[in-house]
């Protein structure tokens, strides 16, 4: 059995950390966190030493004294689906998984102005800003992908069984709590549900614990 | 067997385009083409008719009378790789396919500033511009990506057989190109190994065609 550790950055700041170790809870894999804080002097420093892109996350998979060297957090995903297929990661249909894996992508590749503005903040809240033309657009196509995903469900996740595209996507749905996003019904509970997870709620204890002891942006 | 067509942008522009195009092309997959031509007055109602996200690249599978819509390059990618594995289109070795990914994945998600300053404009050479820190430092670390998989290699792809990993940076080869970035010994072989492909051969003389026929950037 291989060895997981999964290099992260603030739990409350790195949305990006947030995907794959999302996906390793849930698929139910161990693994060992390495925490780089970011915004600090030593921040690039220690990010180069676990990998050459100087970005978190990154996943490291020792097994028979060797350490395969895996990054970006879409990639992470695709790599833990595929190696624990029993957590069904991605829906089992062919057609579900390549709309799940859709959906996935267009998070991994768009949404530049929502990642700008609405930049997650977990364990806070704050009044919702005035939002440019274009964030609001963009906050107007995820809605509108969640609604088409759900259609109506009151239960469940995007692909109704939990998948990559829930842990895509969660960052965005702190976001939207973050700033107090309008949500249509069926969003607003599927936020609702995926911050109930237990998983989740672990996530934001940690958020909470991190700003307790002032690990906060850079000024 | 299923029919694929593929919407797409302008050929001589349109990055993200040419990424499953060129992954259905070296499958050997057959496929419609429809190009939505870009910066008309008429693109953005032409891309809704296509995709709710307005964007392309889409992947239209119609089989047994249902049409099943894919977007985005990169989930258009991993779902040709899954229907045809024959094609063999990541590595077979899988830590060699968990860090082929890693590359896809990083390029589909990084690299704002080379996306912006050095655009893709195939049929085209200029001047080398003068480039700015960010945009520096992200070419920087394309090129040491590549050197790294390449390890001084003066034959075949970024993971030895062409793959995923090789659709997803073609644009960047073009970009090098057109912008006459200085690229080592075993980066600049890989670009020109990449440009003698038959399909990117064919790619370059329809962005050719494109421009005599004035199909440029709206001014």
């Amino acid at each position: 059995m291989p060895a997981y550790t999964l290099v992260i950055g603030n739990k409350n700041y790195s949305s990006w950390s947030l995907r794959p170790w999302l996906a390793l809870k849930m698929a139910g894999v161990p693994f060992e966190e390495i925490q780089v804080l970011l915004y600090r002097p030593d921040t690039n420093a220690l990010l180069a030493s676990h990998s050459a892109t100087g970005k978190v996350p990154v996943l490291k998979i020792t097994e028979g004294g060797k350490t395969l060297t895996v990054w970006d957090s879409l990639a992470i995903c695709e790599t833990i689906a595929e190696r624990h297929p029993e957590a069904q990661l991605w829906p089992s249909d062919p057609d579900a998984r390549a709309v799940a894996r859709s959906y996935a992508a267009e998070m991994h590749s768009s949404f530049p102005d929502v990642r700008k503005h609405l930049s997650m903040n977990f364990a806070t809240t704050v009044p919702t800003p005035a939002l440019d033309e274009a964030t609001d657009k963009q906050v107007a196509r995820i809605i509108n992908a969640w609604e088409s995903a759900l259609a109506g469900r009151d239960d469940g996740f995007l692909f109704g069984r939990f998948s990559i595209a829930d842990c895509m996507y969660a960052p965005v749905a702190s976001r939207f709590l973050t700033y107090g996003i309008d949500l249509p019904a069926a969003s607003a509970g599927y936020v609702a549900r995926l911050m109930e997870l237990p998983a989740l709620k672990e996530w934001r204890a940690a958020a909470e614990a991190e700003l307790a002891k002032g690990w906060t942006l850079a000024v």
